[in-house]
């Protein structure tokens, strides 16, 4: 069987660009004489639509796209699995199937229905859709062949540590004589999963002593990044075709039941490598889905702000990344020449907006009300937000996105200012935490200085009053992030923590309350790029008036 | 059978507040000679805890508390019918049930698990919590009770125009021949939903020929508000008590199966009156919940902060309401006199900050950037962010949190400035459409001028360039209204609202564009408190990133 994968790049709802997308694919799977052609997760609509669902001309142009494609095979050509969104017809239950047809010489031979339906993080499933009561094998070029989509896959307990879900949709197919399983997905991004997934793959495949095809969607839909990473694996688990990372791919195969690898080689990405390439086609699609060309980023010559600008720099082209130091009395000679050289190394238009009058303005016009009281952190924030406010100032006048530049550690603790420098349409690191930024700026100078070695090397500071360092108010990033790691990412208590990382009980219960205290301010934030497996935003669903602790 | 209702007000997560709540509740039944004390879902955690469930020292502790809830009933007194979070101890499926427990003896004798889990709108349930798999009837005082959990009484096909739900546990219970059904709620409010609430339970206790024991949880949490307005009604459907709306209150009721109502006397709420009843209460926890006492309000002499001021003055005393007139050189004097003159009639404190200066500092600053660009929306956010800023310097000096004002219209449009005017804690009346807000505004001046008449009589303005006003740039706002309730609310395409609101059709295709674009500003709104079955918030998840139309 000659199977074709198209692993492209497609908009939620851009219905018209979709059509012309899969069709472009199903024109080349024609023309390499391919006897099926695979179509990601809900290809109709693109992944994830979310409450797009509740609206009826969203679905009827799903359909309707599903009819266009029947058609073209009316003419011959390759058989089409593709993912849709079908109605439930039957009475009770939520309204839709996550579902894929096949279609071959202009009819629907096959509807599948997705059997296992994620409703953790970052997924919201069975808000939408009826999961498969059977499941049933589809014969494609005179083979049977089980079609599963995205989490049917996921069903091993042994991933979960536990039993999550009550059926194993690969088993039960493997089971009915399936001689190839067929998966759809739009599995999103976080670090070290595409290694994990290959894993299951090749071990579901292994076990069964079948082979997988595996098609995932890519590209960037808000903070969700879905990375391709398609696989073919033969059914001793060697994994025998593999698509690239992070970009678009079209690849036909040749399978057989019989089709052995031969040694996998897996050809290693370090981790900071994973993580830079997420980031920069989750910011490039963001920003050029959004139908912008340009950003600006306010550059202060620290690492959060250089990391979000290389990262720009990649995305978009250095040239349409215009970086903007604002400092004040409180700013560095240093920092400003960082930021200069930063711009200069990789050809960003950078300007210099001095915002220390407008902010003296502001400390005149608040005198009278503010009369005798020190200053605090109060005009520390004024800085941050004159910051945001030229910025987004200079976003309305020339069209260009802010991004913002907060990281995760600050995120976590509120050591970031709402309004001022959580200013931007997306948080281009806010997953990343600070450690981890420092990693990543260093593996982008591997081969020579790109970020400048004063922004990684001089400890970090806002710069907001004479002399301020991050260590004034934060443990050294290493323990802060091992316990924003440990609470945020695998939910532990403050003794818990202690034990799991040895830090200080009192500074433990310090720095929790802080995470807990800064909810209303991360309510706020821009859509941060997920990285993790658990990112601030929507996967992480947490009251802000609550007293637990 | 002598059944007490507590509805207390209690904060998610407060495990020391919530135990002395119920300890004082069930104390008061035992004088009363209650046989039994009802508490509301998830009575040890408050509702809804969201993914604090994910915690496992919060478990820990709900659990503790059922420990020392059942310690109680060892030294006599009524049984404690309490809702609370049971650990799934079956391999597979979600963690835990949503569940209550019946403690008597110092034991407890029965285990209950919620049915219907709610997974629409604000609802997450299906993330969290397995169903039960069936249903049994618990002897209280002699009698067989059916005890069901919230949405476990929702299960009408009627109600939902379809068969949402597989089953009908009050049809089960009451074939099982309950001779009473108890139901404990966590029911958000919504406009209406108290009377649409009413008559369901009316006609189930008819349908069954049982009588119904509604306690419904009061407060707010984030943008939850929670009702109260329990009831008990009789097996003829009339309803013999009702608790208070939008208030804590307790009651003890004597109920046999025979026990019959006289005429039920609904006591009417004007919308508008239920409207504001709700943003109080929504407002009042929302802050005091917080830890805070005192807000800021940027009063502009307009119609929605005006609405705001007064559900503050009404939340939390008028004398903790800091009005704030900030204007420039576009402001008009009658409107300074407008917003000086609402303090003044409801007694709060009243400063004028000018913000002219600071606006001519910023324009300055720009110039060398902007040079010949003439004016335009640029200059207008500047000014809104200079308020905000102003408002937040305030707050950071002094305490008191910023409460937003934009109205749900200006939100769908995008008529509203991020970082601008959208800063603060709360958006108060975000649900609040701009004719709702007319209507609430003319009722709260039913017996004489609270809000000053030139506030409500004038075309509205944003006051940002010379002679603005929002008819300039925005339809009537009826007709904006009416696109929003359909667009938004009923998800019915341009086609669809042309049908139905008789409006020009390329009108509403303009609107309908301003809604979907403006979906990146409302991602990073406060809170909005929510009183329409859809608000802008957690119960709406559209993608930013869309391309649909």
């Amino acid at each position: 069987m000659r199977i074709a994968l198209a692993q492209n790049n497609v908009t939620i709802g851009d219905f018209l660009g979709i059509e012309a997308t899969w069709r472009a694919a199903w024109e080349r799977a024609r023309s390499a004489n391919a006897d099926v052609l695979l179509l990601p997760e809900l290809a109709t609509t693109g992944y994830p639509p979310r409450d797009l669902l509740a609206r009826p001309d969203f679905i009827e142009r799903n359909l309707a796209l599903v009819d266009t494609m029947t058609r073209w095979t009316a003419e011959g050509g390759p058989t089409i699995l593709a993912g849709c969104i079908l109605p439930n017809e039957a009475p009770g239950g939520n309204d839709f199937f996550n579902a894929a047809v096949v279609l071959r010489d202009g009819e629907a031979l096959a509807r599948i229905h997705k059997s296992l339906l994620p409703s953790y993080d970052v997924f919201d499933e069975d808000r939408y859709f009826e999961p498969a009561t059977s499941r049933a094998l589809v014969e494609i070029a005179g083979v049977p062949v089980g079609i599963t989509i995205c989490e049917d896959i996921w069903s091993s307990p042994e991933h979960w540590n536990r039993i999550r879900y009550p059926v194993d949709p690969c088993a039960e197919l493997a089971a009915q004589g399936a001689q190839v399983l067929f998966n759809l997905s739009a599995s999103p991004f976080v670090l070290g999963k595409p290694r994990v997934r290959h894993a299951l793959i090749s071990e579901t495949a292994r076990t069964h002593a079948v082979p997988i095809v595996y098609l995932n969607q890519v590209g960037a839909h808000d903070e969700l990044i879905f990375d391709g990473h398609s696989i073919v694996a033969a059914a001793d688990g060697t994994i025998i075709h593999r698509l690239a990372p992070f970009e678009e791919d079209f690849r036909v195969v040749e399978l057989t039941p019989d089709t052995r690898g031969g040694t996998d080689s897996d050809p290693a990405m370090p981790e900071e490598e994973e993580a830079f390439r997420a980031l920069v086609l989750g910011t490039r699609d963001y920003v050029r889905k959004s139908g912008f060309e340009r950003v600006l980023i306010g550059l202060s010559g620290g690492i959060d702000s250089a990391l979000t600008a290389v990262i720009a720099a990649h995305a978009i082209g250095p040239e349409n990344v215009h970086c903007i130091a604002m400092p004040t009395r409180y700013s560095s000679d240093h920092s400003i020449d960082d930021a200069r050289s930063l711009a200069q190394n990789l050809g960003m238009p950078f300007s210099r907006i001095s915002i220390d009058e407008a902010f003296q303005s502001m400390l005149d016009q608040m005198a009278p009300l503010f009369g005798d009281a020190p200053p605090d952190i109060t005009e520390e924030n004024i800085q941050a937000r004159l910051r945001g406010m030229t910025l987004m100032a200079l976003s309305n006048k020339s069209g260009a996105l802010v991004l913002a530049t907060s990281n995760k550690s600050e995120l976590a603790v509120g050591y970031c200012t709402l309004y001022g420098d959580m200013c931007g349409a997306l948080a281009v690191i806010g997953d990343v935490q600070k450690t981890l930024a420092y990693r990543i700026s260093r593996w982008i100078n591997r081969d020579g200085e790109v970020i400048p070695s004063g922004t990684i090397q001089k400890p970090p500071s806002a710069e907001l009053r004479p002399d301020q360092e991050d260590a004034d108010s934060l443990p050294p990033y290493e323990a802060l992030d091992a316990i924003i790691g440990a609470y945020v990412e695998r939910h532990l208590a403050p003794d818990a923590i202690a034990e799991d990382t040895g830090l200080n009980p009192a500074l433990i219960r310090e720095m929790v309350t802080l995470i807990d205290r800064a909810e209303f301010k991360r309510r706020q934030s821009a859509p941060v790029l997920k990285i993790t497996p658990k990112a601030f935003g929507v996967g992480r669903r947490i009251p802000i008036v609550a007293r637990h602790r």
